[in-house]
């Protein structure tokens, strides 16, 4: 069993943690947080099924105002731990990382943090071998996260030479305060960091695109105009994302008119917060550009990384060698794929 | 056990199914819709953990496409049901009705009914006494059930003689493409209906009010400005709505800004689909107009009717002929006041 | 002078009575709608610039006690008119469409109706010469509009093959309560209708495309990945759109961060009801994606279709067979390309 | 003529400068601003109808770099001013205030500014004799300058003891990227400063109530439960409100729906901007409360404070000692009172 801990239990560290507790190979020996914040009330409300530690000393009399029972210091759950996933506001992870070298802990990062902080760039489906054995990995933001599964999974299968993509972006999550945008679009100066990442991921792919802010909360939509080796049609796309256990293929005919119809549906399926880890591909949206294959994908922006973080922290224990063999245990546990059964 | 039917599995259909499930004394014997929409494959996604009665034979074929698995009809699962809770569309429940009673069979409505069609205008804490033994009852809908928890609340401890409020309103709900609003507020002429409503079920009540819609989709805002018997402070008022098991008591300094916080909240308790069955209050909000008191107060609009329709069923299937015991069962069985412990 | 008559006085009917009334060789003969709208109230309170006709015979008392002098009937507008611009709601322009031929008057719709309506599908810049003339015109819709600007500008210089559009569209216009969406991005089957349009006007190119609807309203923004015949840089794009009248440059790093920005500077620059009737070409959106060239324009729906009406108007009456002594009149009266000056 | 210079051009700013140039008995000297935004860049393509001054050295080659004929620095306009409108963000005013000083030079300020910067704090209509010869004086916010002008329309025709709101609060301005909210209604602790503010300037009032953001731009809606002296029906608060120069009475069944339909309205008058000065009352929102009335304005919150700016310099310059001449005259100059004619 590797022992994992989640640092920064907010929209990502919440659902890390959901996820590592559901991995029967995995046990989560706790998280930690600054502060008595709603996520950790709601944790005591729940009746503490995990473990909290508190990594702000200046704060242990709020938690202790708050009734949160705290079970050590921050540096006494990066001991316990095996590896750690750092889920904290971007920039911290930076500092935490002399605490986890201290320890000799491995940690892995989300995509907020510096590309430098990690030693590899990781997405468990198109880059699973780069992250064995690695001390430092940093995942793919979720946008991109979500784009490479798309991408990669159509380049396995037929062969990519480049993409145009464009990310209608959700600007805040539900419950946030401290962002928002009001009846406006904002578009970002191009190319979009999706693209030049998802090249650092998949360096054989030329990848450009923009990038519009759009006022909703629940999750992007983006679009792709992928140049194939060879010219595909909409049946062969349908084939292979058919195939994969990280991407559910819908229909606006059946009600899926967009990303607040996921959600919902989500929501309706009894998953934990209305989560889902899969992205969907909207069926009706494939259309062909001359040689040129185009189609719109949804990415549910608080959950997607969860299964590729899974996905590392097999990698950096070396807990699966085999590529194959760790994404099917990952799928496995998170019920990734069930749908089609 | 009380046998219980569902009509109509939309945004409230499911939450009603979902909560008898939860009543130790009472068997959900199945739901009924007329086509495989997303809800209904969502139920099926899940295992059909509840029966599934067709109540449109013309779609027969439709949903056997889809998959779904169908126990009988409509007319069937009313007559295995001792009591129906319609959550139809507006207008189909007066149809229905001949059905229920042609199987001489008790029905409760939700609020968008017209309330001709029931017997007794309906909500647990204010007038659980009007519906013992009735047949037909009509729910009051989410805004004036909410609102109704809290003006009765402050009605019992202290009296209250009137209240002017402004109900400030989410105009759809997450995932709703038939209705929107895109940049504006809207007003409604006033009174609204739900001051009638209150009024109608709280006669010794004068009420009025204001409506606007707001475009948001996670719980409305009441505003009440409260006329007491002889003046009360806010020590008072947190004191009555303290002892209310469907009422929390939130902190705009905690963390709780909006109704956006209280949706986020519930998505991290764990609640089925971020459901929320209480309204909040919020501590900040109190204050003193002259012989007046003032607060805000936040309505779960998914949610908040499933605790008084559960009682509803209750007093109709004279299961409590107490008040006090019939909502004692249903806040134990629906997890109400447990926060509080 | 060519006398113009404006029928339906809604949010284009309003903008293209004021184009007509800016055209040194026309003439406003009048405007014609079926009831006291708040456009016609507020054309009472301006003091009657316009001429107003009554289009339903059944709301004359209406009218009447609203104080709106009324001049005529819309037969008698259609009378007085050598050619009407038709901005009815969908549909209404063919139950119209009898008058305007039982009196012989040539008449021009917009994108609203059906293209079976009209003898062209006109654009100004992209097929001037096809309306020469013509008794039926049909403008293309505000996004293809203005799409057709961008693909034509280039098209010209360095021809284009094929292009793959996103359109991320404004839901409603504001002020608008009859439709909206909130918290939602509203995906539709592709091809989009904007992209087969395209084709009708361009038939040497390649169209097809992905449509989205955003809760926003002052503006769509559509992304084109655009296939040149032979390779183009930013500079070459720049260069040609540099040179259109109906087309601004703008930048991001100068505030232009969306299309809510635009609406503000139309607003600010004292353009009546900060209207603009340019699309605007981010210069930080340009990219290349391999051969082919990726940017970024944006909309302004409510104003973009009437220089290319204005246009119309010239081709069906023939008062400039040449089209560059058209377009530039059309430019000239509008104040087109004078803020390059 | 009295000479006006008014400091940051921004939403606020651009209004003032309009609204000085249009009193016949002032001159608007210039305006400055420390940058070429957008505002400024909006000024320069209309052809610089006022003069800009600069109030940052540092920018004076951004400025150039842009084409912005600059007139002079911000210590010079204030030199050629006898007063200064002081619209910059809230904490410039301050240092502001020394130059002021420096020479000898009256300002008034807006209402972000602390009450401290001020000698009075200044509404025309309530408080006009109190302002009558000061040097700096410091207008309401934009909701409370609204409101007072309701209450003290009451007040003055039939008393009022006090009054309880709920601002329903539009969280932007158009064009806005600084700050949003996206899905959600934001609470504040109450009591909201705008009540507190009321008292100030009408100490015979108690006032308190409750704020609510909500995700849109076009205006507040405020709904107020006011206790008159004694009794008082609808019949007369219409009356009253008739009277009033700067208050629109509006019905829903017009169309005015909301605070979107009222920007529309404005934009179809031909205001600037669509500018609205004026508030309006809801004709159908007015219900009486027992012995209180009930009703909702709306605040068009970039121009409302225009006109009792304009009457704060009658005040402050004593160009007019009486009330009534002064009011009259601004609002004779801004066309307010004219639509009833």
């Amino acid at each position: 069993m590797v022992k994992v801990g989640v640092v920064g239990y907010g929209v990502i560290g919440q659902r890390l943690a959901d996820g590592v507790a559901l991995q029967k190979d995995m046990e989560l020996v706790g998280i930690a947080d600054v502060a008595p914040t709603l996520s950790v009330k709601a944790l005591k409300e729940k009746g503490m099924p995990y473990d909290f530690y508190n990594a702000n000393p200046d704060n242990q009399q709020l938690l202790e105002e708050a009734g949160i029972p705290v079970s050590g210091t921050f540096e006494e759950l990066v001991q316990k731990a095996d590896i750690i996933l750092d889920s904290t506001v971007p920039g911290v992870g930076a500092k935490n990382k002399e605490i986890y070298q201290k320890y000799g802990k491995k940690a892995i990062y989300q995509g907020g943090e510096k590309n430098s902080i990690a030693d590899v760039f990781f997405h468990g489906y198109a880059n699973y071998e780069e992250g064995l054995g690695k001390d430092f990995l940093k995942l793919t933001s979720c946008n991109t996260t979500g784009l490479i599964r798309a991408i990669d999974c159509l380049d396995r299968e037929y062969g990519i030479e480049k993409v145009a993509i464009t990310i209608i972006r959700r600007v805040a999550d539900p419950g946030d305060y401290h962002r928002g945008l009001t009846n406006a679009l904002q578009i970002e100066e191009a190319p979009n960091h999706q693209a030049v990442d998802l090249m650092t991921i998949m360096p054989h792919v030329n990848a450009t695109g923009i990038l519009v802010h759009t006022p909703v909360t629940h999750g992007h939509i983006i679009t792709v105009v992928a140049t194939p080796k060879k010219k595909i049609n909409k049946a062969q796309v349908l084939d292979a994302f058919a195939k994969h256990d990280r991407i559910r293929i819908v229909k606006i005919k059946d009600g899926f008119n967009g990303n607040a119809s996921l959600f919902r549906y989500a929501r309706e399926l009894g998953n934990p917060r209305g989560d889902m880890y899969e992205i969907a591909l909207w069926d009706e949206s494939i259309v062909e550009s001359g040689d040129d294959i185009m189609f719109a994908i949804n990415i549910p922006q608080e959950a997607v990384t969860i299964p590729e973080t899974m996905d590392a922290i097999r990698a950096a224990m070396e807990m699966d060698t085999d590529k194959k063999t760790a994404l099917s245990k990952t799928n496995d546990y998170l019920g990734l794929g069930k749908w089609k059964k």
